[in-house]
């Protein structure tokens, strides 16, 4: 475990010396948000979205990040053709699958995406990636209804049959890349009450995956980090409110060495 | 007055109880705070747009909040849609006519989606509700400019006239269903000097009215309550900036017994 | 200097007095931020981008803000009808070329606005600018790389070339019409770590222009107004995140007698 702890904490110091450039096409609700958690991870994020310079865009992007909370398809042509240009020019991409299950068109989306471009990290809550891993399950609108049983069995499961690495993120986050099998124990309850903490932990998951090659490790560095971020976040905060503000305080005053004290992590 | 306050409070109660999904077609400008504002309250939020998937969002949402502030066509016939959708499936449906008499656009799509859909609660500012009630007056933007004479009796006309419930926020807010007229003195400055908080104050109601089928007294219970949240935030603020997440903090906080000694309505 | 240093305090105190409309046609990431910027500084903010009524808004306005940070084909086409519209009405339209050169699709638009339209100020970073000013140079994304040599002699030609008033805001800024040169040293580092502060400047200086027809002066003025106020809010700031709060506190109390203190301004 200490390898994996120093192989988490250069990871994000590579993210602050490297800033890769990091792609996103995402929802109307976490723009703002998102490109803030990245900046204060150290990356650099930018926001592109029309079929004309998707492509373009990708070509001086170091990693891509696709969410479709507020998705029509018009966006998920974009996304299709951006997440090609990422797989041609072989740099990340990572899918969140907003609300899939919600609608059939979120639900179709997802599949059309994954069809059509190589997905290397899937991040969703445990309704989302249950109704994508083919295991039914409630949903509600964009948030998980609960958990369901032998949830790490099922995330590598997932990984396997899709052959991407799965991260499910919730009070524990589980991670595989379909062989090795990650707890993140990191986080806080607050982040259930502030909307688009898991767009913006996707973001830091793609700042990370530019960065580290080993696309299980990123996501498991990427939300160790975000997590710890969460529980110094949570001593500042009143609320939710004032809880977002101090998360991304720590997500930039966060070194490298405070994180190796706050990592919580299991790998089988 | 005394089950009035009781009334309020197990709105809030219920909110929180419930978490009633409310699903919003809304502006660019306030989807991430009127996000956060409706979980602070206790209730799920869910934004969607994209005509291929408004019905079956409203499908599993138990309100409807609809927001033109950066309208166009195509969000507009989105917005019909859903809105025939929830109609038909008998949850409430708010409209929050932003710019209303700005321009054209605004005022033809407002009368619109009232030709169109049942709305079952329309909540504005003064200068939106006398144009929409007939009354004329000023616009600038989509800021309120003063207030006119009679408010209370012209909500109470409009809302006659058009058959839902009005309210007109402001200094003090007016709403009526026709019959009922009530005023609320809940409320800070403050709220005028942060974007979207009438957008906030919207979706809040939508998500009291998910839970209360007395859509009066839930929109008066919502406003009360917002108020009161508000009131609590400016002891906290410095300016506008610390006053906006104190807010989302005190939305939060705000208990259904906490809320019992602010409540300051008038109902006739 | 004395004379400038009140003319700047007395545009401020013109902005707080009228409260001009300044509409803006921005991006996604920052619509939010940058109605709550123009809020702070006194003047009132309206989004709207449907071409049906962009013209009609800008009928009411005082002041045309463009920003092409989430561009797509129709969106500039609303651009370049509402700037043709503001030009009519010889109001101020100031036009913010974000990520201009980091892809085609953003350098063609530029030109093709400020073809079609009379650009009265260009505000960008020094990538943006010395991409539309023909000296070439390195971009990343939307953010700046470095600056380059003999930054105000460039700032001074492009802007003559141009005919518009030119800013580009960095670590000083330098602003041109094309005689005169403005060096404001007013700002603060913790500006990089947020996004869409150079959004949310481009959105100040447009409520500046609506006030003051010299637009050289006006420009001047709202930098380091901005700049002054972000340097007290950095006496706040434990981080980007409560440095964005305070920022709007600071814009919004930020006094014409204070600021007389504070202004860090050198003209030429």
């Amino acid at each position: 475990m200490k390898n994996n702890i120093s192989l988490i904490c250069e990871t994000l110091d590579d993210v602050r010396k490297k800033s890769p450039l990091v792609h996103n096409i995402t929802n109307l609700v976490v723009t703002n948000v998102t490109a803030n958690a990245t900046l204060a991870a150290g990356a650099s994020p930018v926001m592109a979205h029309a079929p004309e310079e998707v492509a373009d865009m990708v070509g001086i992007a170091s990693a891509l990040v696709l969410n479709i909370g507020t998705l029509d398809v018009n966006l998920i042509d974009a996304m299709v053709k951006a997440g090609q240009a990422a797989n041609h020019k072989n740099i990340p991409v990572l899918l969140d699958p907003v609300g899939a299950g919600a609608t059939p068109l979120r639900t179709d989306s997802v599949m059309r995406i994954m069809k059509e471009v190589n997905i290397n990290i899937l991040r969703g809550n445990a309704s989302e990636i249950s109704i994508i891993g083919g295991y039914g399950g409630q949903v509600k609108g964009v948030d998980a209804v609960g958990s369901f049983e032998g949830l790490g069995d099922k995330v590598r499961e997932t990984s396997q049959r899709l052959g991407t690495v799965v991260a499910v993120t919730g009070a524990t986050d589980y991670i595989s890349d379909g062989t090795r099998l990650a707890r993140v124990y990191n986080g806080h309850k607050l982040l259930t009450h502030v909307t688009g903490t898991g767009c913006m932990a996707s973001a830091v998951i793609g700042a990370f995956a530019a960065v580290q090659r080993d696309y299980f490790m990123a996501t498991v560095a990427a939300l160790s980090y975000y997590g710890a971020a969460a529980e110094l976040a949570a001593q500042q905060a009143k609320g939710p409110g004032s809880f977002q503000v101090a998360l991304f305080d720590s997500l930039y005053n966060l070194t490298p060495a405070a994180l190796a004290g706050l990592v919580r992590v299991e790998i089988e």
